[in-house]
């Protein structure tokens, strides 16, 4: 059942990368039916769709937090390449990597890179 | 002795918090002559000062890496401090300490929610 | 305002402690207006009110992630005394601390009987 | 040599998951002749077989330790298999990775949900 | 009641840092009757205590991984009054959290940082 | 254009591993030109070059950090094999990674040896 909240989040996520929220809907709902619409309505419709802070600038700060966290390199990837698609170029991403490893260390930057390597080439940048 | 590169950092901490410099110089020299050069020489010199992203966007990137990964809290407190002073506002503190619950989880937000009310009192709002 | 989801939020607040609530709302409101609702809404509404695991259990998980993250020692030490009130005994808290030693460290286990000590004077036991 | 000590051990660990004991005790020995029985003496023969808490409740925290922490992939993985093993339920298993959410992340709760799905398969449910 | 193992441990403890034993023994075992020697029998017997690395080396180790992990700053402090106990030099542990910055971030070299100064001030240097 | 910082930086990498410099430089470099003069120049000409310890004591110290963060397993692998290559034996290889399942838990000294592994069919040992 199709909810406004739900269509909201599809719409969102369909906004950082075309074609990924019937993928994340499936994985998520896979598990239990309603996990998709409890995890992405906070994540997407409570918080990232508030005004305040634009969707561009968010995805800088989603980047950082989790090249600095270390712990989700698929979710990273993804980010980045959301990041792109709402208007973050290639050099801003290079740029936060960089400025992680002042505050992660250098190997979380190195891994950082290995991720937007991927995602620039899955841009064809 | 002091050198362009020295005077740079000084001026650089400076512009992320007036008196800041002497401080972190102090307390850092005192446990090897060349601490302060070399860590943030490399921190604010050779990354921060980068062209690519300006310095308060990079100040709302860095308070989004501390609150996610959550282990220096009175470094947070002091970049919430110094994104305010680069032309952060209080309402987008806010809005990156909501978004790092979502990747980081609830109890990093509210540990940055406690070195945000700190700051806000140090600035008065 | 209140709603209905607020009242439910409040209510487990204040199975988890008698007096949280006022707290922890004046605290996250006082950084932005909905900020209770959005973040305590989610986690406590939307996820621990869930049914499939009862509210005790989920007390033990809670207590067991914290002390294996190890970056929310008042959130950890909250959460001792929240499963002491929903039914965790002092011996099962005692329990959970030392298995934490082996998945995530010995200084790990150690923070967390720092907090369990708390916990347990304030619950007299 | 054997000795009771490395029986329980086994035994143990034969309990989480049958025909683990064999893999494990070679994967650590080739390292080092006894570092099966210091680390798994330590961790299962010392801590997981106290009383107190059941083994069925014990893996659940274990699995909630994991999720929340991130970095071990692959032991969630195996304890999420050994949470089933012993009793915990599909339906258990999704809501502690919904709960980690809430304290660690939606991203450590999808990392969860990959080995989740890896070790549902495994389980044939 | 008095056993080789547990003499072992105090005696090993002592050697860490003169009047230790009694404190750590007496606040872990108001936990649990056998916790000092379930946990610290491990890691100070069955680990610190092999041959393969001398334990000043150990202590430098032990100081690096607690500076990287950045979560218990207590033990982290114990740890480097420990280090000079068993002969690691004020310079050397300068060495050490110079080199955390490069693997761990500038944070985690100043929480270090902040621990030494209590350390080295404890031994008068 | 090569500098004498640069040179050295090489010349350090080789060290640690003959080869490497080459396959770091370009990876690095395709992301911004100067990254790996940033990066690598901090932190080994900075950091590991400086004297107070020796190279192989410092990648001892290296093994211990990244086991315990346990967010870098190929720079983990990648650190094992440098540390063979400066003189580290086997033996001390699995002693550390045993040493941190004290301080970081035993699945972060599981992933230690699985990335121990590796490096060591690397070398042939």
């Amino acid at each position: 059942m199709s909810t406004p909240r739900t269509d909201r989040t599809i719409a969102l996520l369909e906004t950082l990368e075309k074609g990924a929220a019937a993928k994340v809907q499936a994985n998520l709902n896979s598990m239990a039916p309603d996990l998709f619409d409890t995890l992405l309505g906070f994540g997407l419709v409570d918080v990232l769709d508030r005004p305040g802070i634009d969707l561009r600038t968010r995805e800088m700060l989603t980047v950082a937090a989790l090249t600095a966290m270390g712990t989700a390199p698929e979710q990273l990837e993804f980010h980045i390449r959301a990041a792109l698609n709402t208007g973050v170029t290639r050099e801003e991403i290079v740029e936060i990597l960089l400025q992680i490893a002042v505050y992660a260390g250098v190997p979380a930057c190195i891994n950082g890179v290995a991720a937007a390597r991927k995602a620039f080439e899955a841009h064809g940048i």
